[in-house]
């Protein structure tokens, strides 16, 4: 069976992994107050050029999300999110739980926009309304398209505008960095009030690195991160292994090899003239299948169905990742093409 | 600087590390689905001889404990513990934070009775209390004691009186199960409800393994772990290093190496004089010394300032590991012998 | 100034209250455990031709939903409502603020049925969603309209089909049974698992009876109370105000003067040809008017002002309440022809 | 069946029950926005003698203390408190429920005091632990003593000096402004910053009135009280209740018919040499007696069981209120010469 299912199959990045065991008989402080941490935390106020960034480490995009955004919540509190949202979808309520609402937005290719978010702050005038303050957004998003520049100029305006924050879910952080290298870290940094640098998606185990510019939310950030259960003991390791994803721009190597494999498979379906649910923006590609022929290739490969449209016709996501290999790409246009 | 700190001063044991290492590439299905989760969930079935047995895998023992607790407990339900009890003075108000009160008991060396716990049930009567429903105990306790058989068939009992479920804190079970080897991981099954047994304290860069036969629980603690940010996308990672911890009884291995480096600092103390704060019976050891001397060592060993006994003494806590050189001991014994 | 603006302006009916200060010397258990909880249970159970009914009384209806909803979902479950529902648009967030999520349908004039709740749960499949348990409807709706006996019949056959628990908001349910007298109390107890029969929109200064089947509820709701800060030391005091609303049928009397009332509204601004943006069916009325004629009105009269259509005209909400007076109707009358 | 019970058996003062009745019809603004609202919010700042003084109303003392201290404590910010704190024992985990930790005293007849709460501070030190932020005493406290002015000014002081709010709860504050005349309402506000007033057991069938210096929580708390379900629509009517209860200090004569009660209870049982648990100062009396009296005792009073001394004894409340008849205090008298 072949995998286009997501883009976390693999443990991990060898070189990173055998690194983490050549000083596996090191000591080092707990709970993120070690050396590496320290490290990785000058390596992104350098990539940020800015001195206030600070940066805390999680193991997971749902925990992430979950303990940023409580934490930059009162409970009365709301986020504005696209209804594609990660949050909104796909996290088990894991927002909710913590106390807040999400007020969802109609989204455009999974995007939203600053008009709908004036008006949706307009709209929730009055105590018996939550009170929006962050607006969430996913880059790429979690339909595998990609903000422009100016998108993210406008939202930071409505957001100014409105004394919102703008919250940016970077699960696939690096897969953007690598497609618009215009889009640097330090741009995002300059952008976004708070975002994370996923690792789990693109060459790590786990791990999600927040950047933040908001020194309230980083003065108590590690309170949050212990009640949550999140502030691990030998959180060295993560802070580890991220000082050597960005060594070098590993990050950016794994995430081309990426998009290129999926690259190869949006010109092969576009040559078959296969209808596309979204644009082909990243390593995320939405097709609309008929039924049978799902089926047919569900035989030999293993992806995700992401929503019937008909009776007749289903969407399904292929998904490639740094670990995807040729073997797997050629073998589905090889199949494709005997359907 | 030498490290009497803790017992989780190292990334992990670098066999078991570069096993992980050496599959990184190995492509394998996500959120504890694949085939690790399966094979360590079949060998503690035997291991606890248990077919009703069920297992989860968490990053970390507050994670845990708030995640398991708040599975078995409606929102006026609550937890009976000791005043000592992690959850109840170091973990940062995570229990509360899900929305649950702990009672707690006066402790006895660390360990709570069954006839307090009756007590106890029997104070809580009515509509304008709490209704306690978990007990929660840790083996070795915070102050690195031990139940006995004994005393853990007394507090099973108890529990069936009164509808109570009884709930093990095993952060550093792998030492008790080196300690006393008549109490054996079935026993502990047969004994107690629902435990976890500690990775990050014992040879795992992170990894706490939850063991059940609450079938109920079992049922849907995914969503809990998935609401709660803790259904790890590359779980087959943390499933497989526990794998490798139970292969050829590992943990024993490096858990034995932890407490036969204990009992070169007991004997020592002993043979010194020292006061004992609690009875040293695991890898963590609690002594009472002058503030000048705790000054003193502190120059050149970290170690845990416990708590003021007086204006002149100090508690303090020392603590082995797999990971504690014979040079450290060494030079303890060296600068103490000076002093 | 004159008030179209809601149900809740007066204190109450002032039998019921005048009834009240004359036992206001009497002695009476605490907690909803004296002799007017017993005596107004006892009716309900007659009403509803059903023993094993339970009541429950409320201060007020945010209150109601956040606690019977909360107490009938586990952490990970959610409620399935309107996006026009009170709950998901008016509350202030309180679903989520006790860990809930809301997946909110369109509504078609504020109800929703029974074809998108299936296709609801169909999409909710697997572990990183919220599970949806219960489904939320209010009768009449927050737009004035009522669900009919067909509609609500279709609405229990799918609940039944998947397991979900059906839920209803009766914060003006005595507008409903005056409205529709053949959807009697019996058929709503009979349709719905849970449902409140509102008191503060209909003569009393506040309360709410919560009406159920659901036993298991039933056997820990008061502990819910209790935790919320809802169980009252004299709720004696609001039994006894539900036992003489029910008294000859005292709430139908006050809500059929709301509903004449209402009426009379109505046929007047048909014949003035004014849009409508609802049906109106009950005591809330909801007509689009040009914006300066809003601006004429509010001079005169309290209403609310409900959303903008566009940049010419708006929608306004007027209600009607046992205590409106044929003054004020007829001063609208008057005011309007005049505009 | 006399009642010796607790301090709210009656529905409430029959001239202040009689005033709402006289006004039923009246035309109000909802939640707390109409006239009554702003006239007691007049007499409390005029009282207080102090302009930044806010006032809020709520239905119970548990929906009291859970709303304003939530409101004032983020999630990792915790409570100190007495152990016998109703808080801490008596309002089923509404704390918790909230998501916040209760630090539990030993305490002293019901009181805490300065050098207690400083070594409580001292200890909560690192991010593993909650973040003490809030000291809530209760005057009376709950085994009925009264804190003196000098123990007042001791509390303030160790809270300035720690950055901690100090929080009064005052269920039963009517009876500590009668009892010492000397601390006054003035009084009270210069010392603590956020307190309640009760309503509930001193005449009202309802409400607790919280008086507040602290702006920034006065500026958001709205919303709590509509997210938790304490917003009343028709809040007016708890409003005009307490301008009737202050006006020509009712409250002051209500609370002392109360106190008087309880002084006959006290002398007589003093000369009957009875032992008393904690000093009798208000109107709660906790007396020891022997198991065989207190069941003969229970045959013609309603009174609370308060706890076991021992085999032989047990420790009883006995309470008194406005409402408690002559009639009651010398049956009690006969019963007690009789046994």
């Amino acid at each position: 069976m072949e995998y286009l299912l997501n883009d976390y199959t693999v443990f991990g990045d060898k070189d990173i992994l055998t690194q983490v065991s050549n000083i596996s008989n090191e000591i080092n402080d707990g709970y993120y107050e070690g050396q590496y941490t320290k490290q990785i935390n000058d390596v992104i106020k350098n990539l940020c050029n800015n001195k206030n960034i600070n940066t805390f480490f999680l193991t997971a995009g749902t925990q992430t999300n979950a303990l940023v955004l409580s934490a930059l919540l009162k409970p009365y509190e709301a986020i504005i999110s696209a209804d594609t949202a990660h949050i909104n979808f796909l996290e088990a309520g894991s927002i909710e739980n913590l106390g807040h609402k999400i007020v969802a937005l109609q989204s455009n290719n999974g995007k939203i926009n600053a008009n709908d978010i004036k008006n949706c702050v307009d709209v929730h005038n009055d105590k018996h309304k939550v009170c929006p303050k962050v607006v969430y957004i996913s880059q790429p998003t979690e339909v595998g398209t990609m903000y422009t520049e100016n998108e993210l100029l406008e939202l930071r305006k409505v957001c100014d505008e409105h004394n919102l924050q703008l919250y940016l879910d970077g699960a696939r952080l690096c897969v953007a960095l690598a497609k618009n290298k215009n889009l640097t870290l330090e741009k995002y940094a300059n952008l976004i009030d708070t975002f994370y640098f996923g690792g789990t998606k693109n060459g790590l185990p786990l791990g999600e690195m927040v950047i933040t510019k908001n020194t309230d939310f980083a003065k108590d950030f590690k309170f949050y991160m212990k009640q949550n259960g999140a502030l691990l003991a030998k959180g060295e390791f993560i802070s580890f292994m991220f000082l050597k994803l960005l060594e070098n721009n590993k990050y950016e190597t794994l995430a081309n090899k990426s998009l290129k494999q999926a690259s190869k498979l949006q010109t092969f379906l576009e040559n078959k003239k296969v209808k596309f649910k979204y644009p082909p923006e990243t390593n995320q590609i939405f097709i609309v299948l008929k039924n049978d022929v799902v089926e047919k290739l569900s035989k030999s490969f293993k992806f995700t169905i992401w929503e019937k449209c008909n009776n007749n016709e289903t969407v399904i996501r292929l998904v490639t990742s740094f670990a995807t290999s040729d073997e797997t790409i050629n073998k589905f246009f090889e199949e494709f093409n005997n359907l």
